[in-house]
């Protein structure tokens, strides 16, 4: 036995983004108790110009959506950038999970060599299907709900890491 | 065909780490060039009680070498954790990347359903090869890799998107 493509993508996506709304769960619920202004954490950046909180929700939403069509051969569903609040960037997440969970494994299941390309600025490009995964889909989701996770600490929201790996 | 543990491991340990040196030599040149004292970058953190830059290289370092140790059924070699300077730290990402460069593919191969049992505070946990890989090897060394990179990127070093990513 080895790893299979879905299993290394689907489940870990889902994983991943489930965890990220338990995260935006406690950081508005830490809005509220301090009577902090939600738009506040939510547009938070670390740097002028560095993605705000919203936008890095919205690209881990895009990179797992992208993750599985892409892997399956399909364009991922365009979803409009218009979340503003806590409840619309946890939507968002949601209907990413209930889109990763319309995936069967044999749609995925095989990629490992399946060239995947990827528009990059003005560029395009190719990569198999393992590398796409590997290389470039799980590092970016992985890379956006850990910038999303340190703008809230940074902004003293109370998440450990725990929230981050979550249950075992 | 599907993902070996091996390929699903090692070889991403090691181009994580990799992109980890370069974002610190960046760093370090940075430092050089705008004569900031290093020890402000590396002893920066994005809230209190947060680890430092020195920190988060020490864990991708630890979760790496653990990763894989764990997976081949040993126990990863203890490093002391002393780094306090750029060339320290880079040489402890290389000395880590070495280490992993020593596994053969037969060592890890087959290990999804190895038993690897964590020391988690004063308990332990016990998870298989495939779990302990994907949900929390993996999500451990990006964290702290992405958390490294959001210091300096907070504190006005010119690292992008591509450094964290790698060469395609």
């Amino acid at each position: 036995m080895a790893i299979s493509m879905y299993q290394a993508s689907v489940p870990v996506f889902v994983r991943m983004l489930s965890n990220l709304i338990a995260i935006l769960e406690k950081a508005a619920a830490h809005a509220e108790a301090k009577k902090i202004e939600p738009a506040v954490l939510i547009n938070s950046r670390l740097y002028p110009d560095m993605f705000p909180l919203s936008r890095q929700v919205q690209i881990a939403s895009d990179t797992a959506k992208g993750g599985a069509a892409r892997l399956a051969g399909m364009e991922p569903p365009k979803y409009e950038d218009t979340e503003t609040t806590f409840p619309e960037l946890i939507a968002r997440i949601r209907k990413t999970i209930a889109y990763l969970d319309t995936f069967k494994p044999g749609q995925i299941d095989g990629s490992e060599n399946r060239a995947v390309t990827l528009k990059v600025r003005d560029d395009t490009l190719t990569l198999d299907g393992l590398t796409f995964l590997l290389n470039r889909a799980l590092p970016n989701l992985y890379f956006h709900v850990t910038t999303a996770y340190d703008i809230l600490r940074h902004n003293g929201v109370e998440v450990g890491k725990k929230d981050y790996l979550g249950k075992f």
